[in-house]
């Protein structure tokens, strides 16, 4: 993964140098696989919605006016009702997965939904979940309705973090003992970027004789992802951050083989079902992943995914994680020498080995300064509270002048008192 | 609804009838609004994935160029976010709810789990789920996978049809009592198009104290749906078949708003929470309906969705189902007189008030000439097993024309034996 040699490269102040980096990108030319308006925006967002490549552009034209305006229900004998499957596999191959462990099928929630209770129920003995408090507060939501659901017998313990930025392994190793059914983690945290050392987690959980379920959200395509190696059990995602699956894109599932026949949805689908078309009165789960689709996905975000997972596949993971890494380094780098002087805290580990592929800049007029950076200087990044500015770098068109020009705007708002001029409240929606 | 006319209409033999149908038909310039290959295909299947409005071709161009391509993150703001409750009020005005009833969510296989799991914890004492034959085996599926989940206290009743094509009003009745905590049935059976009198089972429902959940998918766009006139409890309905909203649109669902504050979604979504980007760690169900959504919704299929309906809204529910009812009576009258002495057999009810639209003409060699209507004769409908062929009439595109021709091409596949060319087995999908 290279990242000894991130460690030692030696930044330099000035555009020039950041000219320099993206000249000898070797990601370089996806850049133009993206579409761009023309315009100075400078997007670091991509870790909530990626960018549109220029081949979905295409793929949705004919997604919609040939494949369902001309071929109509044939379309599901060409190639429809396999896609959550085809989709599964390509993601599973940027997930670490061997075949016929992954689908696409819901949303992450859902499908947490699903898999979480799955956990339970093969845990039938314990009352333990664990999670922290970096999970999204979605993924909280969910499981906190899955106790209900199972009549509060069940406890939610969530791991704090002494700094708000790392996770202290310890702790949560503390946490995880014989009493624990499940083990969820977002595999980044979605504020700081916090990234686990999710095969430690894994194996710890085991020992205890948990199971794990991870959440690749902020992770997949972005991070090294290695669930069989980690020997993970289970393990949801969404696929339009770094994968560009377009917004709300349908999300993924994986289930080790091992534990596939064992493994039941509580949402009994009919594209779970063995014969969907035989029209059978009776629920028999599929055999293999399958079982946990349930009802026909949603065709025109499901391909507009596809098409976005080849351009990962074909730049390759090394090389992003290698570029993502040499990104953030470089933005670490200018907080530190441009905008800690500023009043700017890092809100992301330092270690890149232990950083995903955003980075967390904190400022007590976090929410102001965001709202002038998107108002008047053609950034867009995102706030999330009390007082994170979140800017997510996308290995595959964020180029190392944009964080160098990022950087300079963000400074120019703040020496300038710009954002002096906009409300001290929160965003409706961010 | 004009049902005393339509039984009062003279139907005549021969394509010239049909042509002065489609002459004075009011909903005819409807037909202008979808996309046509120029062939000579009859596409009798918009009941399994409606037609794809021309509107939707530029909608769709500028939601995937425009607003995620240009506007990134910004859709969000822009009306993705409220795009759920605002393609559900539209959908509101087709099955008659007032506002703030329903909302665009999920699969409707995930929307019955969420509503049934809702309805048997608020009838805590009752074990019984009464159902019918004719309920779609997917919805069944789901109602199976609740009662595992819920430890499988409760039974579920599945009253038969005595003649497979209509159900004894009386015989569901007398399968309602005090212990039957819910009634969900498909408003029209996908197979047969019976229709139920859905006021009269809803009141026999709250006479026995039980509720009521409605299955829409085969009706809404098609047949008058009046969810608060009938006093409905709870709904689910697709949006891809009469709603032409693309292939697996996304579903709605309806909760009457008297429930809303007891009905609490199973599934603790962040859509569904009070404040989703307060990020906070406990989840508070949001008031009202909005409670019920999930996860991130598939933005790209949900405004393909919320395109369609607009031309429905204007061409309006009356006019459609007087049209609707046209149709599939001329069609019963050309299985009277043309194809009842080939061998076929009506497998829809012949009382229009009775009956949705499509018409299911039943024969024994029922698979092979569905595969050569397909194959040879550019005919579209689709097959259920065991012997249906499923006419399936839009009235926003279907003309009279095209009834007579698909009519008069079946008749020629049987008298020309064309069909004895294929296998007599199932299709695998269909």
């Amino acid at each position: 993964m290279g990242m000894k040699n991130m460690e030692n490269i030696t930044f330099e102040a000035g555009r020039g140098f950041a000219q320099q980096q993206d000249a000898e990108d070797e990601l370089a030319s996806f850049r133009e696989a993206f579409v761009f308006d023309g315009s100075d925006l400078i997007y670091m967002d991509g870790n909530s919605l990626g960018r549109l490549p220029r081949g979905t552009v295409e793929r949705m034209r004919a997604a919609v006016e040939i494949e369902w305006g001309r071929d109509l229900i044939r379309g599901w004998n060409a190639g429809w009702f396999e896609a959550p499957e085809r989709v599964g596999e390509k993601i599973a191959r940027l997930v670490g997965a061997g075949p016929g462990q992954v689908v696409v099928s819901d949303s992450t929630s859902v499908n947490l939904f699903k898999l979480a209770l799955t956990a339970l129920a093969m845990r039938p003995g314990r009352e333990g979940i664990v999670s922290d408090v970096f999970n999204f507060p979605s993924d909280l939501y969910i499981l906190q309705g899955c106790v209900h659901l199972l009549g509060g017998r069940h406890r939610i313990h969530l791991v704090p973090s002494a700094d708000g930025v790392t996770m202290d392994q310890r702790a949560l190793f503390d946490a995880i003992d014989e009493r624990t059914a499940l083990v969820t983690l977002s595999h980044v945290a979605f504020k700081s970027g916090f990234l686990y050392d999710a095969a430690a987690v894994t194996e710890r959980a085991h020992q205890m004789g948990a199971l794990v379920l991870w959440d690749l959200s902020h992770a997949v395509g972005a991070v090294p992802v290695e669930l069989d190696r980690w020997d993970a059990d289970l393990a949801v995602g969404c696929t339009y951050k770094y994968l560009n699956g377009g917004p709300g894109a349908p999300a993924f599932l994986y289930v080790r083989r091992a534990l596939q026949e064992e493994a039941l949805s509580p949402i009994w689908g009919w594209f779970g079902q063995r014969s969907p078309f035989a029209f059978d009165l009776e629920y028999e789960p599929a055999r293999g992943i399958t079982r946990f689709l349930v009802g026909t996905p949603p065709i025109l975000s499901l391909l507009a995914t596809e098409s976005a997972l080849d351009l990962i596949l074909e730049a390759g993971l090394a090389c992003i994680r290698l570029k993502s890494v040499r990104l953030t380094s470089y933005l670490v780098y200018l907080v530190d020498t441009v905008l800690a002087p500023l009043g700017f805290a890092l809100g992301s580990p330092r270690d890149p080995a232990r950083r995903g592929s955003h980075v967390s800049i904190r400022h007590p007029e976090g929410y102001r300064i965001n709202r002038a950076l998107i108002e008047e200087m053609k950034v867009l990044p995102d706030f999330r509270e009390p007082d994170n500015i979140r800017l997510g770098l996308a290995p595959l068109y964020t180029s190392f002048v944009e964080v160098w020009d990022a950087v300079d705007r963000i400074r120019r708002v703040v020496e300038g008192r710009r954002y002096l001029d906009y409300p001290a409240h929160r965003l409706p929606v961010t």
